[in-house]
């Protein structure tokens, strides 16, 4: 199961001989005693998605053992991101990274490797890294979601995507493509931004197309429960005259009038799996490849048989 | 408006002579580059709360401007978030922290003091600190929603609570007691933890006394929108039977069914104005008394007029 011993900060105290194992304990008292996590969006969002509050939360549940901190940072951008990679590397003020949504021709990798920073993916890296990883499978559960829509006789199936460059989003989309493919439809997809502005005004646009979808899967839980507000707006009932998917889960998907059916994701789980990964390279151990459950259907009211006519 | 300069971190290349302003720029190189924000509570509230996301994304958007991050750690009580203070200061992994839920008897600010480790507290001090403040009014709220629901007609009124060492708890328990005295009733005050779990059970409490409350006012969004549910498993309809007013305000307030009436809290704002102070006393500047702005009543559909009966 070991990897190869992560290369250690040039001049750190972890630096041992090339291949030699260093087995001490986590959170060697000449350390910061903190793992970075850098979010590349607008800080407004931040308080709208309950998603990386609780991977946080997840990560900080496991940490917290170690009196180990999150450094947080909320940039605009990968080149912000990289910038603040290389402010913490010259200063030494992490023991390592979490780096999350990887994405197309992701320059992030590479720039950890060299700065000579530990570093875990969150979720499945591209090609080209040979990056420890938390990966999970994205393909299975769409899968998973497009068979029970088809077997509710959906034929009509839209999905508001995430970012379309991220790795992630790719993977779903080319997941859904194939499957509607082998089933003889042909999805709509568009792409949204995670935000509830995108899932309102997307699925406002989405339903007044002259045959609207019957069904439509969201990326995420905030864009679904706006877009179920949306809905609404537009005198579309969920769900005699329309199912929605959401994807992620969290309390406004339960709150929600009629509660979303949702591809639930332990997030919690996924945060404190990253987070022992995280342990392990700022205690100088090979990483062990992880693999966070798979999002998996839950059933609530948003979802029901196609419409007849 | 200024106050007396802070005392810098013995040794802190910031440390001038006695009295002596330093108006250098934020963030000056040799700093760390980060604010600290111990959060005393366990970490899977973090997931359900939105509150300190929203907090956390205010802190954020203003800091990343000066390339600040935020070192962020949870713990399960105080004593634990002393020891991360003291580790942070003897290893200078802060420029300065914001202190949150100050309570009675508080320990923290007299031990920052200690330290030389720069502090702003998030609402109102208690007695025996001067360590700046953003502030903000909790009684003209409490006396506001008061009088809001006695216009409607409630006579029978409950409130679910946060922690009671919390001096923001004890501020908005005295105006209520206050509030009633005046008016020629008394309140019912239960004590929750902000968690969904309390705010279901204790609703449910509440509706099974022999004379259940006709209105219920919550310290937060998450206990009132459990509540509510609890308010339904009970059979009890929202509003014609029960009016239920919410405290800060979060998507789940308003995608609940019926939309929750609420002391609407502008929290972004809050963190937002706690930077601000936050990069004066990184910058070595004297601390600028700020006031976030009072939560304000917005009326949604689970607030009415009392049971006539």
């Amino acid at each position: 199961m070991g990897r190869p011993l992560l290369p250690a900060a040039p001049g750190s105290p972890r630096a041992g001989a090339p291949g030699e194992r260093v087995d001490g304990p986590p959170a060697p008292r000449h350390s910061p005693g903190a793992v970075g996590l850098v979010l590349a969006r607008p800080a407004r969002l931040l308080g709208v998605e309950p998603f990386f509050m609780e991977f946080i939360a997840g990560i900080e549940e496991r940490l917290a053992e170690h009196d180990l901190s999150v450094l947080l940072h909320v940039v605009p951008h990968h080149e912000a991101e990289i910038a603040a990679y290389r402010r913490w590397a010259a200063r030494g003020l992490v023991d390592a990274v979490a780096l999350v949504n990887p994405t197309v021709g992701d320059r992030r990798p590479e720039v950890l490797t060299e700065l000579g920073l530990p570093a875990v993916v969150v979720g499945n890296p591209g090609d080209g890294t040979d990056l420890p990883a938390v990966r999970t499978d994205e393909t299975g559960p769409v899968r998973d979601a497009l068979a029970r829509l088809l077997e509710l006789g959906h034929r009509r199936i839209a999905r508001v995507g995430g970012p379309a460059d991220l790795l992630h989003t790719v993977a779903r989309t080319r997941a859904l493509r194939e499957g509607c493919r082998e089933a003889g439809i042909e999805p709509v997809v568009v792409e949204g931004d995670y935000s509830d502005e995108a899932g309102a005004r997307l699925t406002a646009r989405l339903l007044s197309a002259p045959e609207p979808p019957t069904a439509i899967m969201y990326d995420n839980d905030v864009m679904a429960v706006a877009g179920l507000e949306a809905a609404g707006a537009a005198g579309v009932a969920v769900p005699d005259r329309l199912s929605l998917l959401a994807w992620d889960d969290s309390p406004m998907c339960r709150l929600a009038s009629p509660p979303l059916t949702t591809m639930s994701v332990d997030v919690h789980r996924f945060g404190s799996l990253v987070a022992d990964t995280l342990l392990e390279l700022v205690a100088g151990r090979p990483a062990t490849p992880r693999e966070s459950p798979a999002a998996r259907w839950v059933r609530r009211g948003s979802t029901g048989p196609a419409p007849a006519d």
